[in-house]
């Protein structure tokens, strides 16, 4: 068995989709959760001084939906061929934008300007967005694309908590059940599951 | 034939890497450059509202990324294995990162804020995260990643001058002369360099 090790801080944010995968391999799996005050004496050893880095047996993995794609593609959560997969990375890049957009807003310092970005995506951005969203996922039958369980769907269910909260909308699976339908999918795995009931809580 | 049209702006930015990857493949295709007035009757003709768009035989492709992956998988510019197609998407993950970090600066409205974020970005971000590139780039012989020409090159070349702009680095390859290599590389295909010699020329 490889030495399976995740770094990442102690949320779920851009770390829980790889998490969710490791489990869903069934691989065993030490989950590193590096506390924000001892960050500063890891940062010189993850690959572009970030995290998630996955390591395996010594070599690092860097960037978080590189290495979604790529568990995806080891554990037949990948695309059937080069359309499918097309699909799926066009799907998250879509989904990533939105959180590009929500981060913009939940990262900037400058009160008065974070109040003016938010109304603005409120407004202008997140319903046309959503609803986007919302219409591929209903397409898809319940998942990210192919009509069928991807390591998309994986992105979409690890990171959801932290867009919600970035978005501001704690209810956001309320507007949109088809939200929730693919996070379902993802935790129907028993290993999933059993994972999501015995991993730290955190609120994002 | 499958009829082939790119829409995007009369810009390089986020269109070109797929321009240069149709050229390399040797596929005719319409270069269908819309301007920012006439933007307004295409917009919701795009899946996500926005552009690139790739068509083929009616069939659209959206997501610059997504895409340049795609087109890389078909033409014989993917990695050999996972590994390979991991470093691909694991360094243009990273591209992107310093792409948003200079974007954030570029199209920030606030004058003050705009001033204030970048001189945070030219102290504490571009300089690591270029050097870090370099170094990526010298490790792979001139190359993002897996030691050899891949779609990923084609990204990197295809936004370099956008890159340059967001970043304020007019001489950045004379700083960085790895990074000249990249599109070096990617010219050096007689159909590429065709292309290049033919195209309309803008700034970025
Ligand atoms: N593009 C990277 C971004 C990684 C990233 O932004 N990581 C943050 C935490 S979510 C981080 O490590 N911050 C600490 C630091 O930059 O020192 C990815 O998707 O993996
Ligand atoms: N994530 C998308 C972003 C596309 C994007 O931002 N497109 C811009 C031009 S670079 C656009 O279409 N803007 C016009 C609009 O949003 O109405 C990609 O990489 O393709």
């Amino acid at each position: 068995m490889p030495k399976t090790v995740l770094y990442y801080f102690p949320a779920k944010a851009l770390g829980e989709a790889i998490r969710l995968l490791l489990a869903y391999s069934g691989q065993e799996f030490e989950d590193h959760r590096i506390k924000f005050e001892d960050w500063g004496s890891f940062k010189s050893l993850m690959p572009f001084g970030q995290m998630p880095v996955l390591e395996i047996d010594g070599k690092k993995y860097a960037q978080s939906t590189a290495i979604a794609r790529y568990l995806g593609q080891k554990n037949g959560l990948a695309g059937d061929n080069l359309e499918e997969s097309f699909e799926i990375d066009q799907n998250i890049e879509f989904l990533i934008d939105i959180r590009d957009e929500a981060a913009e807003v939940h990262y900037e310092k400058d009160v008065k300007l974070k109040a003016t970005k938010y109304e603005d995506n409120l407004k202008n951005k997140y319903p046309a967005m959503l609803k986007k969203l919302d219409e591929i996922i209903k397409q898809n039958k319940g998942h990210i694309a192919a009509g069928k369980l991807t390591w998309g769907d994986f992105v979409f269910a690890g990171s959801f908590d932290y867009m919600k909260v970035m978005l501001r909308m704690p209810d956001l699976e309320k507007k949109y059940p088809s939200f929730k339908q693919v996070i379902d999918a993802v935790y129907a795995d028993e290993k999933v599951r059993t994972y999501g009931e015995k991993c730290p809580k955190t609120e994002f």
